[in-house]
């Protein structure tokens, strides 16, 4: 039988509020057995730019990474808040390592084709390195990724964390029982966004497309959710979406049938 | 016999030229064997402080790390330096993982005590975790360091890249015959800080203490050469300093007789 690994994608939103972000890094160092943390920053990242006079580039609402928004991104990504996250899980005895997609070959990507927006210095992902993973973890090493990648060829690329996230736990499902529960800044999947009590224990993917139909689902939980099914189809044991509150873990279910 | 372990501290002035450092970093992927590669970036990072409108605080010429300043150095250095590094090393087929101090608890450090001046988020050096390393160097990875350590309590810590390159050097002589090398902007050890043709071959400790009497070699080169000593003094195989051209290798070769 296959360990167990549980896989944490965290919003940007839990980076950005102190309090919850130490008591969720704090919860995070507890869980039992071998687990991984995927982050972004987007909102982090954002603040920094404007504090350097650069203006977010948008196109129909979707961000544009160019030359200098990918610097920004590679230095509070894989810099400030990678480190930071690190250095808080070691003080909890969570013996750590921060890397990104870059470091060993871990997420090969290629460039976003151009079809009617160019996304700039954007990465999809072709492929991922779980052997060095197995390595860390077998060595009882936390992995903690920042949502980066590269070509191969120098060029680093700005990639979409929660597609990493599911990404690295369709590799990783390879050698153990996956668990991938995406953290975000609402409690998992509300029916009324205003109301908590609303919150859906299970969804599966015919219930999914009803609400999608219906406008209940809508904005960013829709590529969030398809990277949720993604995982489902090819491997992944259990996938679920929920707040910070890892421990509390009322989550919504995520499942195909 | 122990296996031969090639560890580059790279200067500020290599990293900020974007020829030499491009045509650095391929050099340093030709070398033979295990390496290492520790850098830091206070250019680079004073040039984002200055950007963001942070005045870079100095007490009696030397740098006072703040909250703010150390912020960017974590950006600078564990982000974008690091990165950029690791994706240019993928790109020649060099293996390598960007790494900081705090990543698997490589290096513990004590925030400088106060004397006579307030030094704020620096520390000294007081474990160096060289087991991780080994496991690294093991798997054919090659680490790239920035200089960056911690507290063991949360706290990241601006460190001196001089002095991480001399306890790593110590550190890893447990296991490997260490050639430590540090590359600066001159050539070398210069008797006339003008002429290129000045450089000495060699240079010992008397010697050393001779041209620091008649202020020969002055200011940021004193701390260098006694970091060189200080490996010397503590089992490091060889240590030498020069320009950027490792092919080349024209350096200074630093021995205790």
């Amino acid at each position: 039988m296959k360990d167990k690994l549980t896989i944490i994608k965290v919003g940007g939103g839990i980076l950005n509020d102190q309090n919850i972000f130490e008591k969720f890094l704090f919860n995070f160092s507890k869980i039992n057995g071998k687990k991984l943390l995927i982050h972004g920053g987007g909102i982090i990242a954002s603040n920094l730019l404007i504090k350097l006079g650069i203006s977010p580039k948008l196109v129909k609402g979707r961000r544009i990474t160019d030359k200098k928004t990918l610097e920004v991104a590679i230095m509070t990504y894989a810099g400030l808040i990678n480190k930071t996250i690190v250095s808080k899980l070691q003080k909890h005895n969570c013996n750590s390592i921060g890397i990104s997609g870059v470091d060993c070959n871990l997420i090969l990507s290629k460039k976003r084709k151009v079809k009617d927006i160019d996304y700039g210095l954007v990465g999809d992902i072709e492929e991922v390195n779980g052997g060095f993973i197995k390595t860390l973890l077998c060595s009882n090493i936390t992995p903690v990724v920042c949502s980066l990648s590269h070509d191969g060829n120098g060029q680093i690329l700005n990639t979409n964390a929660d597609s990493i996230a599911s990404h690295i736990s369709i590799e990783m499902s390879n050698y153990y029982n996956v668990s991938l529960k995406y953290c975000l800044d609402k409690s998992g999947v509300l029916i009324d966004q205003n109301k908590t009590s609303s919150l859906l224990k299970n969804i599966n993917l015919s219930y999914y497309k009803e609400l999608v139909e219906k406008e209940i689902i809508i904005d960013g939980m829709i590529p969030k959710l398809d990277n949720c099914f993604y995982a489902l189809k090819n491997e992944v044991n259990n996938v679920s979406v929920g707040g910070h509150d890892i421990i509390k873990n009322n989550f919504t279910n995520i499942t195909l049938d």
